[in-house]
């Protein structure tokens, strides 16, 4: 079973149905009826050590603030705002109580920076390592959120940011490099992630959004998820890819490929959605203000994510499908 | 450090204060105001495979059974059903899809059995076992939500069903032990416990109750706790604690103290609350409707949990301060 059929087995046995449970199992978060005008949304995002971290070189702050963080970014891509945190802590028979402390400290402050608090949890002890599980519950106006299932033929295909940063930086973790700006960069993106929560909700706000959801497996898997739960296929420009210029430079140097960082590295935590076309212009006048966005290719009726490895509007260019080739914990 | 100093830590680094937060850290679930009349009840609940469960003895149904009932008695323990299940499952690298498929029956059973539903959640690879993490989403009155610190010297304190099952049974199944009626329904109540859903809400409305929480570490733990958030202290007697008939003689037959079970064993699932003294004859007449319960003692203005070894009324017989000796995580 890889990741899409274990969900899908709890999907269908869901329990009774719920009238206020907008929104279910599939998207970023489960969206639940408050009142007329508001939902919660929830989400909940597990970091395992040895599998999503390593403590060799992750700081113990830079992880606390990581753990709010990639739930955060969920709940941004609905176009909400966190509000309470619940925190459940594995952790092994000696652990370390100096690296709690830190721990703590570096959730606390991300707390502080996402005007959200720690309302509760569990702490029990691991067999072997620190398993960290965050549910966060956030609030979005009922008229302003965002679903992956919204593209339409024709919209174009927007991200934010640049991608393949965190990929490169957990490569150069991984080999023990530090030294360098843009390596410090890249690091910094793996280690302490910042998801797009005023973006998000801008976009959210403006009205031009017809899909979003965040980036944490890939371009290549989460694209193919928005376009699967839409109905609908996408064409992505590989020359349109916002990539840092140091990027290709330092993979070269690594001898990996920069753009299997970019389309399947996972931990970008930026924002991909699609808007009409009609409304470009707003959203480049919108990026100006608020953030780097990037026009990267169009919703279409076709299947599946195409990549394009050249610029949009040259002929004979064959597209690649790509769908579902980023991140995924049970890929044997 | 131990559990409740680890708790501690994360309480004193909280985040912002939202409004909304009724209760936070420190009972059986948050308590979020959802509108005058409403609150939502949050809690979460880890079990780890060699720590709190065995898949040599535990059918996986009765796992997924019992991963909701943890939560769903937390739930309960505040007056609250439950609405909303969120799951959150690390699996090793070579897991068994039919043990998968197995537990996911049993919590879509159990989703069923408790009316809620299951609404999200986060599927990751563990690096050693299976780890679950349940967060559950309940709602309550606003006028009928009951917590731990209302507690009041002159109150009487009540359990429900008997005590010491669970213990048993897991040291039951330690032994590899299955046969007799009575081994059984010990080991069933670790395998499969029911928690007291109907019984607490119907405590919950009727009035009566000053404080309450559900029994997960031991009566000598969890009790300390209601006193310690109360600012009282509670007696106890051993003569008065609910137990079955063969407990005793199974305890002997295995060379244990059947009143370490009862007292610090874990997993019992029942409710211990406080009422006031005029209130005996209506929770008796409760009882007799809803489920088998039973008065154990009395609060006062002294510190801690004190057992006496003996029937109530008796003299010279000396008070053992029992507080916080139940199950801990983290005790060296």
């Amino acid at each position: 079973l890889n990741e899409r059929e274990i969900i899908s087995l709890f999907s269908h046995s869901a329990g009774v149905d719920k009238t206020g449970l907008v929104k279910g199992i599939g998207d970023d978060c489960a969206a639940l009826q408050i009142d007329r005008d508001r939902l919660w949304l929830v989400t909940m995002d597990t970091l395992v050590e040895s599998i999503h971290f390593n403590t060799d070189w992750h700081p113990p702050d830079k992880l606390g603030r990581k753990s709010l963080a990639v739930n955060v970014s969920d709940i941004a891509a609905m176009g909400g705002s966190p509000l309470y945190v619940f925190l459940s802590l594995g952790l092994p028979q000696n652990f370390n109580p100096g690296w709690l402390e830190k721990f703590s400290r570096g959730l606390a402050e991300a707390c502080l920076e996402y005007d959200c608090c720690l309302a509760g949890g569990d702490t029990v002890r691991s067999s072997e390592g620190i398993v960290i599980t965050l549910t966060v519950i956030g609030e979005v106006a009922a008229d302003q959120i965002l679903y992956r299932n919204s593209a339409r033929p024709g919209d174009e295909v927007w991200v934010s940011g640049t991608l393949g940063n965190a990929a490169a930086g957990l490569e150069l973790c991984r080999e023990g490099r530090k030294g360098g700006d843009n390596m410090s960069f890249f690091i910094e993106s793996h280690l302490n992630p910042r998801p797009r929560l005023k973006l998000a909700r801008r976009l959210a706000a403006s009205g031009f959004v017809h899909a979003m959801m965040d980036l944490s497996d890939g371009l290549a898997t989460d694209l193919a998820h928005l376009c699967e739960q839409s109905g609908v296929g996408a064409v992505i420009y590989s020359d349109l890819l916002p990539v840092k210029e140091s990027l290709a430079s330092t993979a070269k140097e690594m001898g990996k490929d920069f753009l299997q960082w970019v389309l399947s590295g996972g931990e970008d935590y930026e924002l991909v959605f699609t808007a009409p076309d009609k409304h470009a212009s707003d959203i480049a006048t919108l990026a100006e203000k608020v953030g780097f966005l990037t026009k990267i290719g169009h919703i279409d009726e076709g299947g599946g994510v195409r990549l394009v490895k050249g610029p949009p509007g040259k002929q004979n260019i064959p597209q690649v499908d790509i769908s579902f080739m980023g991140y995924d914990h049970f890929k044997s």
